[in-house]
């Protein structure tokens, strides 16, 4: 059976997203500068569909981590904004063919009908929580692994509940200084280094967890 | 001219204290778990004039930040509780040969006469501040750096200040879940990981800070 899988950019003071986020500005004030390594790697430009980029440790990285990902599972404020009934006009914020490319279980109180994008990515609606979520994707993923890619509560969740069992955090080194933090209201986990890998814009630290 | 360097133990949550610090407790409930990979190596062993301990890339990290220390500057929460005026019969946490072996200058609102140690430390009390403590740790150090251990708020005020050029994360794979914080109220300054280095036990970073 596959491993649950989480892999977040995270500031050095301990922020996956920044202060006052927003319908324009999701992931907050300088919340996109956690994310501008991995944008620069050859491995995030092909997996959403545009050339070029680097091809480096951080590439590396990144083709590591979604190489044997089988389903993935996000909160409902990753899928899209709003929290009451969906607007079904709503697919997500990456367009036809979002970079996910395997079926895709978003957490929700609200049913709504699947959705198949191109590419292989399907976006499932499941009511029943963490835990369904992640057995409905399992069972999709079969051997490969799960992945969630958050937000932050729904890592948190996972965490928790003693259900995820890789970590990897991608530390840039800068100081947001305010906005969502990670590792709060996670219980004490048992986390062990597995692998770390540094560049100069970021450093990768893979963690196994254990409860 | 010798670096500003501060090396420090910070759980993956970002504490580098536990809750409720006291007395009994100078770092709280559970720090003293961000600790005991180094004193597991033999690097801090010899430091603290006790024998033994794993020669490992711990231990050899612990070798390396020390290896060009000149002086240290500490805050007085560092060298001793209390206050307001000194009692001449504390003489700091360390026993009479303390593991620093160079000058020592603390931070304080309270004169005191030079504390000659053996072991090659002494303990001098500045009044004066941030500045006029680095002030006399550089000339005292030379050619050397000028290490700045703790505590938080020390840190905090060299960071802010501009005043630090190297900063060593030792990043221990527990979450504590509160505590004191090192990364806040300390502006914006621009981190450069220049080294990276993880065993079973600790993850190493070294930035380059600049302002």
């Amino acid at each position: 059976m596959g491993r649950v899988t989480c892999n977040i950019s995270i500031s050095v003071d301990g922020f996956v997203a920044g202060p006052n986020q927003s319908l324009e500005d999701p992931i907050g004030q300088g919340g996109m500068r956690l994310h501008q390594w991995a944008f620069d790697t050859a491995s995030w430009r092909a997996q959403h569909g545009t050339g070029g980029g680097e091809r480096n440790v951080d590439s590396e990285v990144l083709d590591a981590v979604v190489a044997d990902v089988g389903a993935y599972v996000m909160g409902r404020n990753m899928f899209g904004p709003g929290r009451g009934e969906w607007d079904l006009s709503w697919s997500g914020w990456w367009g036809e063919d979002p970079p996910y490319h395997v079926p895709v279980f978003v957490l929700t109180h609200h049913p709504r009908e699947p959705l198949v994008m191109q590419g292989g990515t399907t976006f499932n609606f499941v009511t029943g929580g963490i835990e369904q979520a992640l057995e409905q994707a399992r069972a999709a993923a079969g051997d490969r692994n799960v992945d969630v890619p958050g937000g932050a509560q729904t890592i948190q969740q996972c965490i928790r509940a003693g259900l995820l069992d890789e970590l990897w955090l991608h530390i840039v080194p800068i100081v947001l200084g305010a906005g969502e933090r990670l590792l709060e209201n996670v219980g004490e986990p048992v986390l062990e280094p597995l692998d770390v890998i540094g560049s100069p814009a970021v450093t990768h630290i893979k963690y196994r967890l254990s409860h």
